[in-house]
C-alpha cells in the first residue's frame, strides 16, 4: 500500500483538497451498497461526522473486502472528490484498502440503539458510539474553555492535593486511603488502631474541596484557579451524584461578592458560548438525538443579565407561590435549605432565566463564608440554572480572624485541622471570594444528558469502579 | 478612601500609566527609609516584581503608619511615575492607604533566607516568597502550554479514573480506598475481608496511571491526552519521589513509535519554549539565586535535535565508557535497567543533548508494550534528559491480541483486570503509541530546583501529609 501522510475527518469535512490522494484511517460505522459499490462509512473520533468510502468492489480482492465489518479499523488510499450525497460534502473513492484490524460479530456496537443503561456496562468501548463521542468532545472543548477563560484573565491554576489529613467537612462522606495491611491492624491500649505505621503516620482521605489551600494561594498568588478530581463517599444512587467527579473553583484576593456573582456570570456564559463557537456540530447531535431544546437553552443563558437576589426575597416568591396554590413536594420556610424544585421554579418558572441567590442563612452554609451585620446570614451565591438547579456555588469568605475563629469554635471543627488556614487572616488579611463549579453539573447543561454518569468517562458510584 | 480600580502589579510594570493615579492592593515585603519618607515593596503575586510604594511620612497618621509591617495587606492610591531607583520602571507615590490586614511580628516570613526545609513546614505560607511564586506561576504556564499544545494539534483532553479495582501494576504500591469501619471488618469462612459492604463492592485503590484507559479513548476518539493526579504508595524518601503527582499521558492511534518520539520531542521543545516566551523573569530569578545553569540548560534542549538511540547501542556506549576507566556505582550490561547515572552519562557527557532511547529489552518493560521481531526487545522509548535522567517514558503498544494475550497469560496478570483492554485489539486493533510525562520532573527541569516537594504546593510523601 502507498504510504500517504493521514489526514484527520475532520480536515476532511472543514478543508477538504477535492481531487487529491488522501489517506483516511478509522472504524467502520456501518457499510452497505449494491454488488457493484459498497459505501462504507468511517469514523475516526477527530468529528461526529462519518467520511464516505466509496468501492468499487471489482478492484478488491474478496478476501480484504469480507473483513469489512462494522468495528473493523482501516486504513485508505483513494482519491477525494465532491459528495453528491446529502449531508455530506466528501467522499473518497477508495483505491486501496489495508485492514489493520478486523471486528467479529460478537462486537457490542454492531447494531445502533443500545439503552444508555448497557452502554455504560461497555463503557470501555462506549466512546465509539456517535454520542458519547460528541459527549466527550464537548468535555474536553469545556476544559480547554476554563483554563483559557482564567490564564487570559490572569489566573494562576493551582494544584491542591487529592489525599488529606483533614476532615474538616466530615468524615463520613469520605473516603479513607490507607497502606496499613487490614488482616494486622495495630491497637493500643484503649482499642483505637494505631496510624503510625500508616503511609502518612495518620489517618488520611481523599479530598472534598480544595478550597481552603485554594484560599492560602489566592492570598499570595492573587488570583487562583483549581480543576482536579474531588471525592464524597455519599451512598446517593441518583442520576445527579458521583464518587468521583472534577471540580473547578476560582479563589481571588480582593473580590467581594459583587466581583465574585460578576466573574461566575462572566465564567459560565463564556463557556457556554465556546461550546456554541466551538462543539456545534456535536451539540447540534445532541440537541436532535436527545433533547430538542438544548441549543435554545444553551442561548437562552447567553441572552441576558443573570438575576440577583437575596434568599430572604427568594423564599418570598417561593412563599407567595404556595399562598396561590403551587405545590412543592418539601416544605418552603425561611432558613430552609432549598430542593431542586424550589430552585428550578426560580428560575423556570418565576424569572426564566438564571438566577444568584444570595445571602443564605448562616446555619446552611460553610463556616468560612463571610458574616452580614445581621448576625443571621453569610454573604453566600448560589448558580441557580434551568434544569441543573444549582451549579455554582461560592462566597465572599470571612476575612475577620475573630469572627472566624469564633464560627469555628462554635461548630466545633478541630483546631488541628484549621491552624494554616487561620493563618491567611491572622498575616495580611484581605477580602476575598470564591465559588466551585461541578465539571459534570457544566456538562449536563451544555450536552443536555440526562444522567451524570453519561458525561465523564467512567463514573463511579455505589459499588461500580469497573474499568 | 477613594474607590479606584485595582490595577495588578504585573499590569504597571507591562503597561505603565504614568501620570495617573492608580490602586494598587498586595502584601508589605520590605518597608526601609528614612524619617521623612519610606519606601515600602509591595508585591500581589501576579508577578516577581514589587511596585515599590513612596510614603512621605508627614502625610500619613502615625497610627496607619505603624501597621505598615512586613506581611501586612494595604490597599494604596498613588500616583504612578517613572521610578528613578535601578531595576524598576514605576512607583507609587501614595495618596492614601488603608491596611486591610495587619501583620504580627510571630509572622514566620520577616526575615528573608529561610532554609528550603522550613519553608516546607510552612508550605501554607511559602508561595508569598519570591522563590515559591516563581515557581508556582511557572507551573501554571506549563500546565497551560500543555493544554494548548494538544489542543491545537486535535487532541482530546480525557479524565481517566482516580479510583481503581484493578491492581495490574502491582498492588504492593498502591493506596487502598476504602468506606469500611476499619474497628468491624467482616470476614469469610476462609478468614479473607468481605468487601461487599465497601463503597464499591469490592477492593478499590488509587491508579498508578491512566494509560489503559486512555488507550481505549485513543482507540475511539483517535488522540487524547490525560492529565491529572497519579499515586504511588512507595516508601522512597527521596528528592525525586512523591506519593501523589500529576502525570501527563498522551496516546494516539496510527501512531508508530517514530510519530511517538516526534511528538515527544516536540512536545518538550514546546514546554520549555513556552516557559522562556512566558515566564522569563520567574526563570531568570531562580537562575540567578538557585542554578546560574538554569536558562542555559532551556535554551541547551532546544537547540538540536534530541539523539535517538537503541538501547543496545547505549549499552555498549556504556561499556565502552568502564572499560576506557570511566567507574559507574551501578554495574553495566545488556538487559540491566539503567540507572539515573547512566542515563546522564549518555546526556551529559557522550552525547551532551537529549537522548531518547529505543528497544528495551522486554524483561524490564511493561507487559503492554509492542514486542520486536527477535524476541528479546519492546518498542519502548525513554526520553532521557540533562539533570533528570528519564523525564518521559512511552512505547509502541503491542496491537495483536494474541500476542499481547501470550504475553498477559506469561506475566501471570489476572484476566478479570484485562478484558476491557483487550477488546482493544478484539474489535478494530490498531497500531497506536503513547508515553508519559511526571509533570513534577518536567518542573525540576525548568525551574531548577533540586528536590521534587519544591515544585508542587503541598507534598505527600511518606509520613506527610500537611495542609
Amino acid at each position: 500500500m502507498e504510504k500517504i501522510r493521514r489526514t484527520k475527518i475532520v480536515d476532511l469535512w472543514t478543508k477538504p483538497t477535492f481531487g487529491e490522494i488522501v489517506n483516511v484511517k478509522g472504524w467502520v460505522r456501518t457499510r452497505r451498497g449494491s454488488k457493484q459499490v459498497n459505501f462504507i462509512a468511517l469514523n475516526d473520533g477527530s468529528t461526529i461526522h462519518n467520511i464516505q468510502i466509496v468501492v468499487d468492489l471489482a478492484n478488491f480482492d474478496e478476501s480484504v473486502l469480507k473483513q469489512i465489518t462494522t468495528g473493523a479499523c482501516l486504513s485508505v488510499n483513494g482519491k477525494l472528490v465532491e459528495s453528491v450525497g446529502a449531508g455530506q460534502a466528501a467522499e473518497v473513492q477508495a483505491t486501496e484498502i489495508e485492514v489493520l484490524g478486523v471486528c467479529d460479530n460478537t462486537y457490542p456496537l454492531q447494531k445502533k440503539g443500545h439503552s444508555m443503561e448497557f452502554l455504560r456496562e461497555i463503557a470501555h468501548l462506549r466512546p465509539r458510539t456517535n454520542t458519547f463521542g460528541a459527549v466527550f468532545r464537548i468535555r474536553h472543548n469545556m476544559a480547554i474553555a476554563i483554563h483559557k477563560f482564567f490564564h487570559d484573565r490572569g489566573f494562576f491554576y493551582f494544584h491542591t492535593p487529592l489525599i488529606t489529613a483533614s476532615d474538616c467537612e466530615g468524615a463520613g462522606q469520605m473516603f479513607q486511603v490507607t497502606t496499613l495491611n487490614l488482616y494486622d491492624l495495630k491497637k493500643d491500649e484503649n482499642g483505637s488502631i494505631i496510624y503510625d505505621d500508616d503511609f502518612f503516620g495518620k489517618q488520611a482521605s481523599l479530598t472534598v474541596s480544595g478550597q481552603l489551600e485554594g484560599e492560602l494561594a489566592a492570598t499570595s498568588l492573587g488570583a487562583i484557579y483549581t480543576f482536579g478530581p474531588t471525592f464524597r463517599a455519599e451512598n446517593s444512587n441518583t442520576p445527579r451524584h458521583l464518587a468521583e467527579f472534577w471540580m473547578i473553583e476560582p479563589e481571588v484576593a480582593f473580590n467581594d461578592i459583587n466581583d465574585n456573582m460578576d466573574l461566575a456570570e462572566e465564567f459560565i456564559k463564556y463557556c457556554v458560548q465556546w461550546a456554541l463557537d466551538n462543539c456545534y456540530d456535536d451539540v447540534k447531535f445532541l440537541n436532535d438525538m436527545f433533547d430538542k431544546g438544548l441549543i435554545e437553552r444553551l442561548q437562552g443563558v447567553l441572552k441576558e443579565e443573570f438575576v440577583r437576589l437575596p434568599y430572604t426575597e427568594g423564599i418570598k416568591i417561593l412563599e407567595d407561590a404556595v399562598a396561590a396554590g403551587h405545590k412543592f413536594e418539601f416544605p418552603v420556610y425561611w432558613g430552609v435549605d432549598l430542593a431542586s424544585e424550589h430552585e428550578r421554579y426560580l428560575v423556570e418558572e418565576h424569572f426564566k432565566r438564571p438566577v444568584i441567590l444570595t445571602d443564605y442563612p448562616k446555619e446552611i452554609k460553610a463556616f468560612y463564608m463571610k458574616q452580614n451585620d445581621d448576625g443571621k446570614t453569610v454573604r453566600a451565591m448560589d448558580v441557580l440554572f434551568p434544569k441543573i438547579g444549582e451549579i455554582i456555588g461560592g462566597s465572599e469568605r470571612e476575612a475577620s480572624y475573630d469572627k472566624l475563629l469564633a464560627r469555628i469554635k462554635e461548630l466545633h471543627i478541630p483546631m488541628k485541622d484549621m491552624w494554616w488556614y487561620l493563618d491567611t487572616r491572622k498575616y495580611g488579611t484581605c477580602p476575598h471570594s470564591g465559588f466551585g463549579l461541578g465539571f459534570e453539573r457544566l456538562l449536563l447543561f451544555v450536552t443536555g444528558m440526562a444522567n451524570i454518569r453519561d458525561v465523564i468517562p467512567f463514573p463511579r458510584t455505589p459499588r461500580n469502579a469497573e474499568f
